[in-house]
């Protein structure tokens, strides 16, 4: 998506070898029309699937998520990072390693959110390891839903989470694929045009 | 606002004479249909104010500002509630006690996305005790951006939150106040008709 790549050259932070900061417009401050406009082209690439819901992570998934949903017409459930006290025990768990954070964090859905009728589409905005999304299809395949597909906004193409996703047969959009960030210089896999 | 009342009295689980349960469309799933009216209604009271810039809190105050945003056609900055290993030390930050969650935590803003120019609308998911609220007042301040208004989607009027911004002489704006939960009944203040 060539907004989003123009979005990510222009404001975007090249860290190092590995690491791209895009608090400006993705993890920290969100420009909510260009959200809107990222929502619609994963709705564009979605529609027809029959989605039924869709689930990201909190809480840098949240905004791409609900204008995704906002697009298609379906309810958002973002899994939340740790048991909350209003929350009981009526839940889909897994665990998931945040190597940014270098900690573990149970992940949980409650049963009321998603089941074994739904057709699930997961949106997140960076896919990396994998972990974070590797936990959601967990979350889907305990409540025996179907799994449409994995929508993200970044993927860094030089991680494994693209290959552990695919490699299991799963359909995995991604927006941008950043192939590597050498000397500070942001290459993106050339796909998809649109 | 009538239509969500009619989601809190449909959707909502009083588990309490204090305590009410807003997953089904708040909390952890939401309607961004829905959410999209809320986000029409605060920028409907917060139109021609100068408005220039969103903030909230992660995770549940992201959705309903982020439609805020889009409503007011600004950005939308998110705190957040700790110290991330990709953002530096370049922050304005300030300590909230979360009573449900019993501990306190850092709520922190770059300062790349905050500043004495703008004219801040802060919205939030809930008002209880008022903790998050004036800890992102508290941020408005060390910025010495100018705070026009608070929109909060459920107020609970039988604490202290609403009283604490207001004596301050902050325009605070609810779509839905509790006034109280007693015995499992969810009574509202009667307000301004829309």
């Amino acid at each position: 998506m060539e907004s989003l790549k123009e979005k990510i050259l222009t404001e975007g932070k090249v860290l190092s070898d590995s690491v791209i900061k895009v608090d400006a417009f993705l993890n920290h401050q969100v420009d909510p029309v260009f959200m809107q406009s990222l929502g619609a082209e994963f709705g564009s690439r979605f529609t027809d699937y029959g989605i039924t819901k869709i689930m990201t992570l909190e809480s840098s998934g949240i905004s791409p998520a609900v204008m995704t949903g906002l697009s298609l017409g379906v309810p958002v459930v973002f899994a939340r990072k740790r048991k909350s006290l209003t929350l009981n025990e009526h839940l889909y768990s897994t665990e998931v390693y945040s190597y940014t954070k270098q900690e573990a964090n149970d992940i949980s859905v409650s049963k009321d959110y998603i089941d074994r009728d739904d057709v699930v589409l997961i949106i997140d905005d960076i896919l990396a390891n994998g972990e974070a999304a590797l936990g959601m299809v967990d979350i889907v395949e305990q409540a025996g839903a179907v799994l449409e597909g994995i929508g993200i906004v970044i993927e860094k193409g030089f991680q494994e989470g693209g290959e552990r996703l695919r490699e299991r047969g799963i359909r995995v959009e991604s927006l941008a694929t950043i192939e590597s960030l050498t000397n500070g210089h942001v290459n993106f896999k050339q796909g998809r045009l649109i």
